[in-house]
């Protein structure tokens, strides 16, 4: 039966995830055990049940009736013979009736073994209808029969859905072994406020006007990046917090508003350290959640991450590394690799049987505006060793050879090509490399890959506000070699910060911090900001600077990707209890929403310049 | 030795903290022990050493440095005879210079038994300055010289003083006993959204423009009241959340702006359910952390409590109750007595002997304002059994002796006595009987006495705006027995509420909720909401009711409140790691502040108004 199989597997689930067993000997409870508990050695047991009405079913003189709870489904069952004013009442009950049955435990003759429950029942000799429901607007069930916008809507019901009451599970159990692990290294958890300061720099902030300041203004915190700082400098030692971050961006797919971090820092540590601990953390999560051991993480570098993998979040589940061909494409008389900063390539593994629609179709996928691609070039290494590409009017069989031996391509292979500016052709070879990466399934959901990519550029230079910003953030310091460079080449300084990524996902981020007065001038100055605009926006920092800061380091890991990426879903909103939607709106509770004009004039505001 | 005195306090308390030890097998990390850890043991150990100068004494060719990190302080000495350099060094260091030091674990000569590292010394053989200090604005003692102003402004520094860092720690290890408590019983943590809806029925929110919704705005919340009930109703029959909470009061004296709140939530629970949870939460706490076990909690209604206590908030732990006198004192021609509606007063053991001084001077402080007491009468009851009266021309000696009986009054007690309208002046009482105590130093500061106050009214008219407001919130259900008077005598109907009271302190409170739509509805029409207001400002949570809400109900503690109270301060502001000033502001980073006219024009607004 469909609606018992999903049970089913949440049951299965929940044991896994080891979850605590709801205990029955807190003995005043109203109910005497959950819908998820009662098996076979409880027979004849008198029993108290609370729940919801998961369906009713009756098959002329009995009715059983599916109670749910978070726990689990119990079946009861009513007979006419034995008590045929009951036997009706059980028959009127809708679905999501929210009831509480009293009756004997006793076994089943037709036994369910695709439920934790399924060999016992309950003779059921008292009946309450605690509340009833409306028709619901979606099935209760794991193949629902409602669109997001309806499940967001009414959240609460979607709540009561196992792939989503999981997914909370999850989150739950998360941050309660991120608590334990952290704990018992000495890390402290301190509460930074939310209620803080605008600074500029950075991403735009949500602003809370203040009614007894007016015309002056807090700000939503982006991270507790200050403020963590400031607890080194107070000698703290280890900090962590599960925070809430804000960030006021134009909505994109799978960003929300306000999101969640684990963030951390240290004193005294260096880069490795932070390895460390880290890589422990994310082994004790995989280990506690998932019964998963983790392998060895990785370390790359930023460079060979762009260079192999065309990006700095690279999933090293399967192979298609990047394959430089300049030195073989280029001054052969095809124009479009001549006058081309970069050409490079993807092997594809036992793909050279791909039809001309095939290819075609990859070409205008690598042309789409999100990838850039301005072309694809083949090369298709036969099973019989022959060759045949889509450029061989500008190179001979022995020119393609040589890239095919370049990439130790075998044969039944496809060589997908690109030639473009350096840099952006690295990226849409890696999104080429990740999209054919899920045509040919090789991201296995199973499998786990942990790779820290380090030796970030400090600053990146952008042409239209003619100014560098930040990398990482403008608290990060430099890789201690590279010092010097800060003021003869600052576009050639590395950062000392690292991120770790998992499956191709960015998971979280941290630094070295700058904790020298003079170098963070330094740094704020090189990012264009005024002496002023420095006191202004981060004096407190600058003056903690002066009172013997230690040296630190620390890193912030995305809560909800964590989230995401254990409960094996894609989008963040998946494992967030109330999201809001792409365009930030939560459409249950409908907010943001107009106010009171009353309230305006209290904050000493007034609407203006509305479209 | 004043300075090692404290070390010594602040080391003791935390070991009794049951503390996890710092982990040294960490192999790689840059320092090989923490300053708190070395022992005899150590001896002949070659070991490194991170944090910063306490102190430094020079005793001729001899350095003794005292480093400090968060675990503790080791001695560093310093031999011109070893090397003279090193001794220069050292000798020039000033107080929170940030050092790295390695050399020998070595048995100290002269041993102090006052810290735990006292017994060893480490004969350094290289050290590196890693930071220096300017001179700090005040002491890093626990006895310091700085006032509140400076030490909040230079909160970094402060963090760096015992009793502040030893103050977060306890914060630390609530909240984490907390959800080892609530995990083990099937509570899952959920985080509910922090940008929600304006609602203003309550206090004020604060309120956050949204830039992509011009004219509308998000709030945060004063409490996830709402979002945990549809978490119930969502079926998740358990949560619990350490929450942000945000009220934008008028401030006053230990008021935050930004709070924290221990809210929890059940379903299928009556009130006694909730009492003994949360009664063995406490009793964990206090067990875990203060290593004491908890007498068993009383429960008082709030008209006792108000009786007997003249406050809905006892403080159980000495006596001193309210005796009413009305029978005894109106009608004997005393005007003031007469004309009032209630006379009542207390019995202070054993101060007939105050003098006429000190009862006129408690006289003036029951008429200042905040107490608003109109006079005081007192009864001395001398050690030789006469009786001295402030009202002896009004009442003969039978009259006062009848009045002792009644307050079972012994030889050497005092009665103090006030009468006007009956809340007003059993508040006053109340109060007094708390000055008194404080006087008398009846408030053991180690015995813990826990109420719970229950049977609240549920609603209280307020005759400014000719309406009823909930005592509670408007969620709280009424007792089912006073369910038919909510027509006829509203304010004769008690809440299915209670408050959780510890020494006089409101630790928390919470109530059984309505799970009935019809009741809501009737609930919000009392409270004088319209329909439309209703489904503008809770349609969600009105819809939720449609579809099976069971019932629920919940507590919600007062997480700063409850530091407090473990770390033995009056002022949340000691427990809060960046707290606000009573104005509302942040003294350190100097927020709210002025933001850009840019910033504005984005958010729609323009200020208006400014005073």
């Amino acid at each position: 039966m469909h609606c018992n199989h999903n049970i089913k597997f949440a049951l299965i689930s929940l044991n896994f995830l080891n979850l605590p067993t709801f205990k029955t000997n807190y003995n005043i409870m109203l109910r005497s055990h959950n819908c998820g508990e009662l098996r076979k050695k409880d027979c004849g047991k008198e029993v108290i049940l609370y729940g919801w009405v998961q369906r009713t079913r009756d098959l002329g003189g009995m009715t059983f009736i599916d109670i749910r709870d978070r726990y689990g489904i119990t079946q009861l069952t009513f007979s006419a013979e034995l008590n045929v004013e009951l036997y009706k009442k059980a028959k009127s009950l809708g679905r999501e009736y929210v009831i509480k049955a009293s009756g004997t435990v006793v076994e089943r003759s037709n036994k369910n073994f695709q439920i934790p429950t399924g060999e016992v029942e309950i003779i059921v000799h008292s009946l309450e209808l605690l509340n009833n429901s409306d028709n619901i607007p979606f099935t209760i069930e794991d193949d629902t029969d409602g669109g997001e916008e309806l499940r967001m809507k009414y959240r609460y019901l979607d709540l009561r859905r196992n792939v989503v009451k999981q997914n909370l599970l999850i989150r739950h159990l998360l941050a309660f072994e991120t608590r334990n692990f952290l704990n018992q290294f000495d890390f402290i958890e301190i509460d930074t406020p939310i209620l803080i300061k605008s600074t500029p720099e950075g991403a735009r902030d949500f602003l809370v006007p203040s009614r007894m300041n007016p015309g002056q203004f807090y700000a939503l915190p982006q991270s507790p990046q200050t403020f963590k700082q400031l607890l080194m400098i107070g000698g703290l030692d280890r900090y962590f917090q599960i925070a809430k971050c804000f960030r006021d961006e134009d909505f994109r797919a799978d960003r929300q508003p306000e999101f969640t971090q684990i963030d951390c820092e240290m004193s005294f540590v260096n880069k490795e350290d932070i390895y460390e601990l880290f890589e422990s953390l994310i082994g004790h999560l995989f280990a506690k959640i998932k019964n998963i051991e983790l392998d060895d993480f990785s370390v790359m570098t930023y460079n060979d991450a762009m260079k192999y993998y065309g990006t700095d979040k690279p999933d090293t589940r399967f192979g298609m590394k990047l394959v430089e061909l300049n030195e073989f494409a280029k001054e052969k008389g095809f124009k479009v690799f001549d006058d081309a900063e970069f050409v490079a390539g993807i092997k594809v593994p036992q793909c050279a049987y791909y039809s001309r629609k095939q290819i075609d179709e990859l070409t205008e996928w690598v042309k789409r505006p999100q990838i850039g691609g301005k072309g694809l070039v083949y090369v298709k290494v036969n099973d019989d060793g022959t060759i045949k590409s889509s450029v061989d009017k500008f190179f001979n069989e022995d020119d393609l050879k040589n890239w095919a031996n370049h990439f130790n391509a075998e044969k039944g292979d496809l060589l997908l090509i690109m030639a473009g500016d350096k840099n952006p052709t690295r990226r849409a070879l890696g999104e080429l490399r990740l999209e054919m990466a899920n045509r040919l399934k090789l991201k296995d959901p199973a499998k786990y890959e942990c790779v820290w990519v380090e030796e970030f550029p400090l600053l990146e230079w952008d042409d239209v506000t003619g100014r560098y910003y930040a990398m990482h953030h403008p608290f990060t310091s430099p890789v201690e070699e590279d010092l010097s460079k800060l003021d003869t080449e600052p576009n050639n300084v590395r950062a000392n910060a690292y991120d770790l990524v998992i499956n191709g996902v960015e998971i979280g981020g941290g630094s070295i911090r700058i904790n020298n007065r003079d170098l963070q001038l330094k740094m704020f100055n090189i990012l264009g900001l005024s002496n002023e605009e420095i006191e202004n926006q981060f004096g407190f920092l600058m003056n903690a600077f002066c009172y013997g800061a230690p040296p630190h380091g620390g890193i912030a890991l995305g809560f909800d990707r964590l989230c995401a990426l254990f409960a094996g879903t894609d989008s963040i909103r998946d494992v967030i209890a109330f999201p809001k939607n792409n365009a930030g709106r939560d459409v249950m509770i409908d907010s943001p929403a107009p106010i009171d004009e009353k309230q305006l004039k209290e904050l000493h505001l007034k609407l203006d310049n509305l479209q």
